[in-house]
């Protein structure tokens, strides 16, 4: 177990640049903040280390990183709070190594997001393709990073549990999807309220101002809408991802 | 039309003070940014001023706030700035008075929610209560305050088209809406995955971590839950409201 105390370190001031996306990228790391989150990253991610407060470290947490391997660091409440993106730091921060693409299950619901802007959209939205055991969640290049602390926050964890993967060239990814037999259904104002029943479904969720671009919604086999009885114009993203991805998952 | 460009001008030092619950509870008054916001406050609100910034006024807004007789101020980049409470300021900003308690409608879904501490959920919740037409929606006094400038925002302004109730004893309004006739309904952990058939729902979400307190959910008719498939444990607060809110409304 190591004890850091300065927020000029080394690895420290590596760990304070993991709030730029060009340097997760670069490194190929990014942090899991919170208890659970850092659980989740213990148990299911690839982490390289594990800060915790070193007046009050978990016990639990310890131990299980011990368990895992994973290297121990106790830190100051000065390098605790230089390497949290929030305000009021959290009791643990895992260090975690940005997985290798992970295939996709080969039946079931793929959520695929186009632009998606808000980190914490993408990230609520990558929890409720976990709780409906999602074949996976494909992400165009243009969304908020899956991996910045935001989106792994709003995750609660789930991005260590579900197969996500980033597309270049995201139209190339569905058509290539649709060809394997999945059955591309656009969230869309347009769209029927009734949605298609299949074995193999990629819901498509837009950009949050903007909505699909016509060259994808082009691309879908159905559009399908939530029905707006008030005068609301549209609900947040992750409310209508997490309304369709439940009604494909079970059916009506 | 009055043109402000100083950050020290009493008004403005008022507005900035909304910032905080206790001056928005004290003055009865609230932001509403951004042009969609400012939009719905001016017609659905009880605005009594609109900020505009002085280099580029949108047209509409500022017709829309004469022909309803609401003040417009335009102002330079640093008053929009203070005012404001994101960090690139919206292009407008109504200043609206917290409007009276409304009655809600007599039938269809209320949602309830208990401890509700994120204000992006609280206003999320507001959205999605409107698309369905809510009857209303009630918060408990722990509830993140739904009049804060991210209530709003998150709202997209249908804190101006929901009647929204803030009740200082919540358990006494289930009981009084219980006598009503109206049936309670409180999403948990331990429900059962059907929803029960009634033309008065009350829906009950509780807080993101605990849930539903104990004394709240013995008050309920039924306890129902969201099944889960994967490896999440729960889902985001306005997410499951979204997923029963639509269920209740549309009767699956």
């Amino acid at each position: 177990m190591q004890v850091i105390t300065s927020t000029k370190n080394e690895y420290i001031k590596t760990l304070r640049s993991l709030k730029q996306p060009k340097y997760r990228r670069q490194l190929g790391l990014f942090l899991a903040e919170g208890g659970k989150c850092a659980w989740e990253a213990l148990t299911y991610g690839d982490a390289e280390a594990l800060l915790l407060p070193q007046d009050a470290p978990d016990a639990g947490l310890m131990a299980l990183a011990q368990q895992k391997q994973v290297q121990v660091i106790c830190v100051s409440d000065a390098v605790m709070e230089a390497v949290s993106e929030v305000k009021t730091p959290q009791n643990a921060i895992a260090v975690v190594r940005r997985p290798a693409e992970q295939s996709f299950l080969e039946q079931g619901v793929i959520a695929a997001l186009e632009d998606v802007s808000d980190p914490t959209n993408v990230g609520a939205i990558i929890r409720t393709a976990d709780a409906i055991g999602a074949a996976g969640v494909l992400l165009s290049a243009g969304c908020a990073d899956y991996t910045s602390p935001r989106a792994v926050r709003a995750s609660m964890g789930s991005v260590f549990h579900v197969p996500v993967c980033v597309c270049d060239d995201f139209r190339a990814e569905l058509t290539r999807l649709k060809g394997e037999g999945w059955r591309i259904v656009g969230a869309h104002l347009k769209g029927q309220p009734k949605l298609p029943h299949s074995e193999k479904h990629c819901l498509l969720i837009g950009n949050e101002a903007r909505g699909l671009t016509a060259e994808t919604s082009a691309l879908c086999d159905d559009l399908v809408k939530i029905s707006i009885y008030g005068q609301a114009e549209s609900l947040n993203a992750s409310v209508a991802a997490g309304i369709l991805l439940y009604r494909l998952r079970e059916g009506f």
